[in-house]
């Protein structure tokens, strides 16, 4: 199934807002409706594909048959950008500028490698494209006018095969064009799950996820993608870079490490070797209440470092708790009125013996930080709820609201100030243009040196909201920076961090990457402007 | 205190073996007394310095004070190569061929700086020079004849400073000529430690340990050297590099990783910052005894995937449990007949409820892998041994016998064919050349995904000992590559393993490296040769 063209997700999940929540963003942020939906997928003015018979007919080789080369505006609309709020404002409105010249499927490394060969002698930039879920302008590359090439959007779907497992090293070698449930169904098969579960899970692909450091809602107890992952097989322009010979080495730098979070820039994932584990038997997820934000920190920061560790394990501010965007399909149904303070969720996965030992450890901590338990009721509506998100967003669009999330991290110590700084820079600068909005923030990633901070923003759309926002994401991006947070703790560089980037990487830093890209994609073909900057 | 010049450690350690053991090595594998020990240091000729009077000054400029630019033959003799066995035999007889001109010694950071301006205006290479214990061959660049220049030993020992403690973040930045017992004494100061414990440890820096990659005893809890590391500062010939803004990003490629294990290849790390636990209140090591290694090993791997995790956990094969390698200081002590089978090591640190709680289920997890536990005494008499083999080394030299270490890491379906692999390399290959082995393994680092092997090798030093290991380690070299190890998992790269790395890293990962050396160091002048080919 494809995602909807011009939203999120499954087409028939969508769900308009309850009249309540309509005028609540009404009286409380004056979003006006705009009574504007979508345009019609079939109403959208494609210009003619770019793609030369010549480049047509090399592509075509490539792959092996016609049906893998697709130059139909319904194709390349679907792979027109990706899923950031701008990207939806666009695409809603029709604006189909940054259109690939074809999609293209290949079947296999051998097929990309050949692909990117078709690229080079026909002068076509490629972007790898797996879930379409980027949300900072991963899927658009940018070019200056005097080079602007048209380009391939790489769509990875026909490489979603298991390549091989080995249960004794708890190891499986996955293609990259696999949705994380189809992978994690193929790994149930013989008992052992990834764990890997963004909220972008439904959609996005084990390509992707190595590509741009994806980071799952039980990072806590399986960790990052990043940290999944024991070898990659990548196709660049200059041939095949394998890297990870061993679970850990002394040989040189580590080169996964330079692969992952290298989002297309340096050569096409082929394969991810990751690491497994067993299936769990036992899942619990249960709810607690701290009295503040910085009291919930504290709490989640003992467990991070001293243990034991939840699986999940995250908090809401108060912004968050009391809007229950914690719960978002939760949102307007009748329920009890929240109490103050700030809600957290603890889960645990594993062994029956491991989830009952962990729980009641990890519980004792929480109460001395001056949690209160709240039952398994809200953990289990927050489960219930943990890919909704997207959906609710889509129906805020619909009616003239604006939402729209980004992310960071820090050491624990920076974490009060970043989140102070982060909520000032959205509330000012969005109040300031005449749209004040809800600021909402979680801790969703823990570490033992510090946090992930992920904001929630909903205003109304202002006169053009895709301007509307620019000003505010700007700040934000500042904010963090001055803050000693990172641009991006799982969702990626992409272009609309590009500039925040190359800030915290430094000139020697960014320099250092170019001179690899340099190498690997000589000609400049592989998602330019993508991470990092054009020459 | 300087470390013996000639061989290991602290001068007043020395100890010569018993005579009993000489005798069995006599009889066990031919060795037959030399009677030449190291020549005195007096004794070497030492070439003059090939430093010119201008590049003299500007060295003493660029770190402020004459007594910091050594050109005395001591000084450059304590800074010819590193602690290898080859190393050893070398040295001990006078062969100083690959002598620095000058040692230096940088204050801080700036000062690194002004000595590779110093260097690249007069033509000069630089190795940066911790702790001197390289076993790899990194501390002895390589310069093809028609481009040899004249090197500088950058000893960094007086920059020993903790420069920043964050006990909320649990974070520390230290200095990187820092050795590891001071790094701890300071860390300890604020209730921390670091829980970096390898064999090298005495001497060793936290600048060396970030470089190479470097794996403690105790990794099992602790972690690897490279899994501690946070942030770094890279002092290189065009410019300083700081990397490391958060514990985890998805901003781009994670270039911690690309300094850790560049072997002073890309520049000079002149801060590390770590991560810090608590020091822990009780430490516990005890004995187990397996059947077989292979039996051993499935209880490790057990352990390691599904586990609890001991802190340390170890395991020696049938022939390192005979001779009791596994305790060097307690060879030929009188003390009951080795019972058959493998020894291991479980050693416990943390609080008293965390030790006493993970020790229970992991010994209900050994015992049903076949384990038989040994009590305390075996765990203490590892603990106090646990830096003493390589004075048994110097010892086993002063009486003419052979002994050096090799080591890998592999996937655990991969491990018991490595180890047979490069046992039988290494048996076969010194047998032909006539001198027959005693090959010992352990595996003392374990991962969900696989381990390392550590290999002990002693035989009779041949006619030529440098010659007569060359083979060997090639062979193993090969066998290590062939059965899909790393070519190190802790002891780096260096010139010794140079040739296996590039065909671990293949052509296009090679040539990534070289591009960023090229972009760091135009000239070339870091470490020439030590972990990439020379052009």
């Amino acid at each position: 199934m494809d995602m909807l063209w011009s939203g999120w997700g499954d087409p028939a999940k969508a769900t308009p807002l309850p009249e309540s929540v309509t005028a609540l963003l009404r009286d409380l942020l004056g979003v006006k409706p705009h009574g504007t939906g979508p345009v019609e997928l079939e109403d959208i003015d494609v210009p003619a594909s770019p793609l030369t018979a010549a480049a047509h007919r090399a592509l075509r080789d490539a792959v092996g048959d016609e049906a893998h080369v697709r130059t139909d505006a319904e194709s390349r609309i679907r792979h027109t950008r990706g899923k950031s709020t701008p990207d939806l404002l666009r695409i809603r409105r029709g604006d189909v500028a940054d259109l690939p010249a074809a999609v293209v499927l290949p079947a296999g490394h051998d097929e990309v490698l050949a692909v990117l060969r078709a690229c080079a002698a026909h002068d076509l930039a490629l972007v790898p494209f797996g879930g379409g879920t980027s949300v900072v302008g991963g899927l658009a590359p940018e070019q200056p006018g005097s080079r602007r090439r048209p380009f391939v959007a790489l769509d990875l779907r026909r490489m979603d095969g298991l390549l091989a497992l080995d249960p004794v090293s708890r190891t499986a070698t996955l293609q990259p064009g696999l949705r994380a449930p189809q992978a994690e169904a193929l790994l149930a098969e013989h008992g052992f799950t990834l764990g890997h579960f963004p909220q972008s899970y439904e959609w996005a692909t084990i390509g992707g996820f190595a590509a741009a450091r994806s980071s799952g809602q039980a990072s806590a107890g399986y960790g990052r993608f990043d940290e999944m992952v024991l070898g990659l097989t990548v196709a660049t322009p200059e041939g095949t870079l394998e890297v990870g010979r061993a679970p850990r080495s002394a040989a040189g730098p580590d080169l996964r490490q330079l692969v992952l979070g290298s989002e297309g820039a340096f050569g096409v994932i082929t394969s991810v070797t990751v690491r497994l584990r067993p299936l769990p038997h036992t899942r619990v997820y249960e709810g607690w209440r701290f009295a503040s934000f910085e009291e919930g920190a504290t709490a989640l920061r003992r467990l991070a470092q001293d243990g034991p560790r939840p699986t999940v394990l995250r908090l809401s501010d108060e912004t968050e708790t009391l809007i229950g965007l914690a719960q978002p399909d939760a949102i307007g149904a009748s329920r009890a009125p929240q109490p103050a303070g700030c809600q957290a969720i603890a889960g645990y996965e594993g062994t029956a013996e491991d989830v009952a030992h962990r729980r009641e450890r990890a519980a004792a901590v929480l109460r001395a930080c001056g949690g209160t338990y709240l039952g398994e009721e809200p953990g289990e509506r927050w489960a219930h709820g943990r890919y909704s998100a997207p959906y609710l967003r889509d129906a805020l669009l619909d009616v003239g609201a604006f939402a729209e999330t980004l992310e960071t991290a820090a050491f624990w110590s920076r974490v009060p100030e970043l989140y102070a700084a982060v909520r000032a820079a959205l509330t000012t600068t969005l109040t300031g243009s005449g749209t004040p909005p809800l600021v909402m923030c979680h801790i969703s990633h823990v570490y033992e040196n510090g946090a992930s901070l992920y904001f929630t923003v909903v205003s109304a759309q202002g006169e053009d909201p895709v301007a509307h926002w620019a000003p505010a994401k700007r700040a934000a991006s500042e904010a963090i920076l001055a803050a000693g947070g990172t641009i991006s703790h799982h969702h990626g560089v992409g272009t609309d961090h590009r500039d925040g980037y190359v800030r915290e990487a430094g000139p020697l830093g960014v320099e250092a990457l170019r001179a690899v890209k340099q190498r690997l994609d000589p000609d400049g073909l592989l998602n330019p402007g993508v991470l990092l900057p054009l020459d």
